[in-house]
């Protein structure tokens, strides 16, 4: 019998039917007298809640309750939060009693009451906020930070130790279980998942776990369905959905579902806990026989869907109208308690209903037989060390040095390259060198189907993608401890790597520039962790979130315009300075350097914009060294003032490129220049990391105000030719100098036509169309700046006129390279 | 015997099962000579397909297949297509014989030589596309624009006549599919979803539409799970699940899946066949049920699960290695064809092996026997008259009129009111005027479970929430035919939205401003669906995409940080103006207004801005109607220019506002310095569409250059209080004279805390900073102006004192209204 019902609750007729599940669960002994406890811990940790909910003073409620004890704002969701008090009271049994290492992942984050809760009784809390200390003043501080003005907010965020995941946006509950599982052996998270996040598509793609989730060398992921059946305003789906439908949904994506349900407290603890129990013993069971070699796949994962009433033990009718068990528990079952003295009289006896005064003694302190119910030390939920908190370590990775990397150039703009092909040889040593023995590791890498396409198919020497499913005869590169997780589907990778990243290891995220824009949400609730995380007491610094965007809009002209869109630049520049950063390096060289810079860096979003396919090649490794330390340099070697000259004396006009693509038509117009109006002065400027531009103060990597003048003088025009949406510069540049001047050519959603014409015509930011604005923006008119003109204009028509019929680039665009006749040697660029 | 399999293909051991599952689906008649002709129509298709990939010339291979026949760049996608002709096939079958009205969804829009094909066969393309004419000068076009500068893109997109899918970015084809077939009984949506993409997550949740969709009103979505095996380089995950897994995953979402397997060409035609005209038949039965009154719920929609290998009849091997059946044929299966002579000839042989002779006569025309197989007029799949197509209608909304809604005012800013609620009022008629018999209409609400809390509420006295599943005693709203779709996923609202007015109905998405991120990506392919169809021949306007952000980022500090984020204003803001329009009304009447202009238009994006809670009221329904026509506007009466005076003569400052909590601080501003700086100049400017900024050319809604001088001057200083990210007003202004003079406040990512502080002490835009940044930048010192500094900065002392003591703000903030002791009457704004 694997299906625990302990008591009928009020779900449809039909909805519930006994259902057979694999994997034998049996009951275990659980003593009445510590349940009897463990159910007083309980009452302890809902009313905490509800205190926090309610109370802004009279914490437990030793007066009687009075209008000004209760806030005058009522926030903060009480619907889901006493099942996520019985989860982690009775995590803390499975804890004392087998000494497994738990981290818990909440879901509905909006329980964040509830999960503060457990984290104030585990004593945690105390230990991180002092202020909050584990007595009647500390509880005073605890109800009324709540919240509140000056206090903390209603989710599980940050400054809950323990928490990895705020709930606050709900999907990815599941995901950043998963990424704190990998490579993890000795780690079981347990994921409550509720009915309204259920809804989401990234968390119901996210069930496919058991197709990547090694026995072998991962830790396990407990996924507990708690369905108490409403959002905020009706049903659920899967709350209205049998549970014969639930159990057939879940085990055919690899997980063994039981099901705990009912409304009777001690009957549903009793259930729960056995099935906490032969989940940990079927978990434990598979991965002892995966790691002494045995195939366990495919594998099935326990998993637990728990139905109990939404608001459980509050209020059950409120003016005659059923609240517990109904959407209208969802967040404050009673409202109105300051004005409405019969309401009031109900929260102060819903409230006593918890027997606050036997769960804290004269002092506000948890008595001791509560106390002991917590497991020690680390192993208490809420001090989980992979969480972030004090005791969390990340360990560096062992990077390579670069050298064995770069690309050897005889001078800038020769030699072609895919310049994503170096970064790809460094993964690989990367992986190599932080591969254990069982075949986990630090570092994974996390992309659509796209690692191979992307040139970094050298990661492949050193592991395969991982899958464990049936790999057929003659495939490679395909294995159950593959660290490169391939899958398609951008909120899976991004909310993998979050988890994975969170909890202390190193990863990259690698997938086309127009589709990362899916996981634009994600992104920006992540950084917003990040920025928290940073001033938060007890949190270590995490590693970075590093997505590289290839494959990007310039090069996918073929694909149409719905694969070409820089739009997550936009999304992430305006986030916290703090914590964002966005690098343009325009060839390989610089892509490592700049690899090497995230990899290395904390508690940041780095995206990195490069794209795959061949590309000239600018700078040798100690010159994208500089570069990027830099974040901008002016190429003296392509520019035409006089070298010395140029700090004296302004030049006529500024050409200046962020990206790969603009890098290359900035140098091509800058030859077209040179070449015939060769007095021109023009100052040839390249920008690598886009925050540079941001005034002194805005962000940590903006330029000083004598570093930009260098870079674009205070008055001179500047033409930028741009990786992204062209107006995307101009709010990096308010507060410098007369941005007037800068005439931006980016990508634009011109498409008002369905032809992938290519680069160069597709677009107005092609060299002819670079040299035409430098000359219009030139302080002065240069002798043969006409002819220029003229054969720029030419040149647009024929390419125009020659892709049309050749389908392909004009054969002196297609091979062009960097050639000045004046100069053989590559020179030092600044 | 409900499972079909034809022939055994090369799928992992263990993979296949014979499953049983719901539904009687016998095998239809099939003569042999009707085969024979749909197995020729098939492959003159797959010639197609292949054709358009490689060649450009010599289409019919009446040549010898030369070098320079060649494309220079091979694109496309072959892999998924010989798949999608096939059902192309059938499905032309299934409408010949049963006259059912059919559209045709393709998810795997990578496949988009294989659509088009089928487009040119049924001789839709050529009619659309006159160029492109059925005969052999047609096919050389056809064949040469695909994927060529000057020709089409490879994917599924607006050229294709028939598609409202471009299959670009995966996730939304069965999102796409159910908003088409709501509320239109007589259609069946056959819907191919990609192996590839049912790994996405917006695709994973969609498959509960049977929780969603009403088989007495709606019409029926026929998933087709074309299991090829294979993405881009690795295996899928459904493509190494076993058939039982398969099917008990869709059977417990509501599905009654057959399996179709094999790779022998007739065998699987007459499964698939026999597959098909049982689902019509078992959907034609379930309808008949319900529209004769039975209750038929659980309603188990049919499915089909199609495993055919990748590339199906293309190379087998190429130089030794397996291609056919392997990722290897995902993309172009030989490369290289036009130096590798052997590559060449096999292409040949392949191409050949289509027997285009046999399909095309001397001039190029299909052969009578095979084009008599297409449908006829609007029946045939890419003549939909669903789809956009020439003989496509959009009926108007019948709007009330606005007056019967809007608020009456006694004067500007003393009425407290719930913005958005008389919408509420007004889309609840608009929900009636558009009822049904059947309980169908041309108008649905959209929104992750935030009906009631956005103030929507009043539509549930017209319509109810939509279920399908079962309705428990005493739950009201609630019901199988409800118009409301409620649930928490932006993915699937958004999608479905999208689905329905590319079908040509409306709609509204409304939804949390923060989480509205999370479909991000959706709205900008969406916007380039509009986009390219607005000047694609024979595509008519579509019903705007009209998303309502509400619960914005100022009132939701009380939330956390996660739930705030104006983000998708940035995401917008660089799409094509052409199909762009951010709307931020500043109060109830104005939103009337523009909610009448977004339902009213055609082809866009509106983006309506604007919090759900009580907030005070500005304008009577004919100002607002002033005020929206105009895009922003002088409001005279919070100013305190002379009237008649400002246009001779600049004002010292100008405070400016866009969104409803701007608008408020800026007048609580205005009314600071009319008290205490009487002197000083003020003109007081709203902006309510803000694509008005963008200077002349750049958008359709642009101020001339008179009326932008009109609100802002040429030079003076402009404070602007801005709802979103402040540099997202930077951008738009650039082009516009001397934007260094346009300080912007607005929503920062400050959070370096976890305090929820209350609006005005939380941000930098506040009444008192606005003062005093009036203060700072105004052409002259006023007399009085130190006095009121002091008081600024004493009053945000006091209420960061106040909020943190009494856990509100101040009571002269809360309670705050316009008051003008200088003038009582409401005066016109212009």
């Amino acid at each position: 019998m694997s299906t625990t019902q302990a008591s009928p609750i009020d779900v449809p007729a039909g909805t519930r039917a006994p259902v057979e599940v694999t994997g034998e669960h049996p009951a275990d002994d659980y003593p009445d007298g510590e349940l009897a406890l463990d159910l007083r811990w309980w009452s302890a940790a809902n009313y905490l809640t509800a205190a926090q909910i309610y109370l802004r003073d009279n914490p437990l409620l030793r007066q009687p309750l009075r209008p000004e004890h209760i806030k005058p704002r009522l926030l903060g969701h009480w619907g889901t939060s006493p099942g996520l008090t019985m989860v982690h009271t009775l995590l803390n049994r499975l804890v004392r009693r087998t000494g497994t290492e738990v981290l818990m992942v909440t879901g509905p984050g909006h329980g964040g009451p509830a999960v503060l809760a457990g984290a104030y009784l585990d004593g945690t809390y105390s230990e991180v906020h002092p202020a909050v200390s584990a007595d009647l003043a500390g509880l005073h501080r605890l109800v009324r930070q709540f919240s509140t003005p000056g206090g903390v907010s209603s989710h599980a965020g940050v400054h809950v130790p323990g928490s990895i995941h705020e709930g606050g946006e709900l999907g990815y509950a599941l995901l950043h279980a998963a990424g704190a599982a990998f490579d993890d052996p000795d780690l079981l998270v347990a994921c409550v998942v509720g009915d309204g996040e259920a809804e989401t598509g990234p968390l119901a793609a996210s069930w496919r776990l058991p197709a990547f989730l090694d026995p072998g060398r991962d830790g396990a992921v407990l996924p507990i369905l708690h369905l108490n059946g409403y959002k905020i305003s009706g049903p659920t789906v899967l709350g209205r959905t049998s549970d014969d439908d639930v159990c057939r949904f879940l085990a055919s994506q690899g997980w063994a579902p039981v099901v705990v349900a009912g409304d009777q407290p001690d009957h549903v603890f009793r259930a729960l806990d056995a099935a906490l129990s032969g989940a940990r013993r079927t978990i434990a069971d598979l991965q002892r026989r995966a790691r002494a070699g045995q195939d366990v796949r495919p594998a099935r994962w326990p998993a637990i869907v728990l139905r109990t009433p939404k608001g459980w033990t509050g209020p059950r009718t409120v003016d005659g109208v059923p609240v517990e068990g109904t959407q209208r528990s969802h967040q404050v079952p009673l409202a109105n308690v300051r004005d409405d003295a019969g309401h009031r009289a109900q929260l102060a006896e819903w409230l006593r209903s918890y027997r606050p005064d036997e769960a804290f003694d004269a002092d506000g302190r948890l008595v001791p037989e509560l106390a002991a119910l917590s497991p020690r030390g680390d192993l208490r939920l809420s001090a989980s060390p992979r969480a972030g908190g004090p005791r969390f370590r990340v360990r560096p990775l062992p990077l390579p040095d670069l050298t064995d990397y770069a690309l050897d150039l005889t001078g800038p703009g020769v030699l072609e390259h895919e310049t994503t092909r170096p970064l790809g040889e460094l993964l690989r040593d990367v992986i190599t060198r932080t591969s254990r023995a069982d075949g986990g590791g630090d570092f994974r890498l996390f992309s659509p189907d796209e690692t191979a396409s992307n040139r970094l198919g050298a990661v492949f020497e050193a592991t395969d993608r991982c899958t464990q499913l049936p790999v057929l005869p003659g495939e490679e590169h395909l294995g159950p401890q593959g660290r490169v997780m391939e899958v398609l589907s951008e909120h899976l990778c991004e909310g993998w790597l979050e988890g994975y990243t969170l909890t202390g290891r190193h990863g990259l995220f690698a997938t086309y520039e127009a589709f990362a824009m899916v996981a634009a949400s994600m992104v920006v609730q992540h950084a917003k962790w990040l920025q928290l995380a940073a001033t938060e007491p007890g949190r270590s610094p995490l590693p970075s979130l590093n997505v590289l965007l290839t494959s990007t809009c310039w090069r996918n002209d073929h694909n149409g315009f719905s694969h070409q869109g820089p739009g997550l630049i936009d999304t992430v520049a305006p986030l916290a300075p703090e914590v964002t950063r966005i690098w343009f390096p325009p060839d390989a060289n610089s892509t490592l350097v700049v690899a090497e810079q995230c990899l290395t860096s904390r508690g940041q979003v780095n995206l990195v914009v490069v794209d795959k396919q061949q590309h000239l090649q600018y700078l040798t490794l100690d010159q994208a060294r500089t570069h990027v330390a830099a974040g901008g340099s002016v190429w003296e070697w392509a520019g035409t003032e006089e070298p010395g000259r140029q700090r004296s004396e302004d030049p006529d006009v500024v050409l200046a490129a962020a990206g790969d693509v603009p890098t290359m038509e900035v140098l091509a117009a800058a030859q077209l220049l040179r070449e015939h109006v060769p007095h021109l002065r023009v100052r040839v400027v390249n920008v690598v990391d886009l925050m540079g531009l941001l005034p002194p103060g805005e962000h940590p990597a903006a330029f000083t105000p004598e570093r930009f003048a260098h870079l674009f003088t205070d008055s001179v025009d500047v033409v930028f030719a741009f990786h992204g949406h062209p107006r995307a510069i101009h709010p990096l540049l308010h507060g410098r100098p007369d941005i007037d001047r800068f005439h931006v050519r980016g990508f634009t959603e011109h498409g008002s036509t369905t032809t992938p014409f290519d680069m160069v015509v597709l677009n107005r930011m092609s060299r002819y169309h670079l040299a035409l604005e430098a000359l219009r923006r030139s302080r002065r008119v240069p002798e043969g700046g006409d002819r220029l003109a003229r054969l720029c204009h030419a040149q647009l028509d024929r390419h125009r006129a020659h892709v049309v019929d050749a389908l392909e680039d004009l054969p002196e665009i297609r091979t062009w390279t960097w050639h000045d006749p004046t100069r053989t040697d590559i020179e030092e660029n600044r």
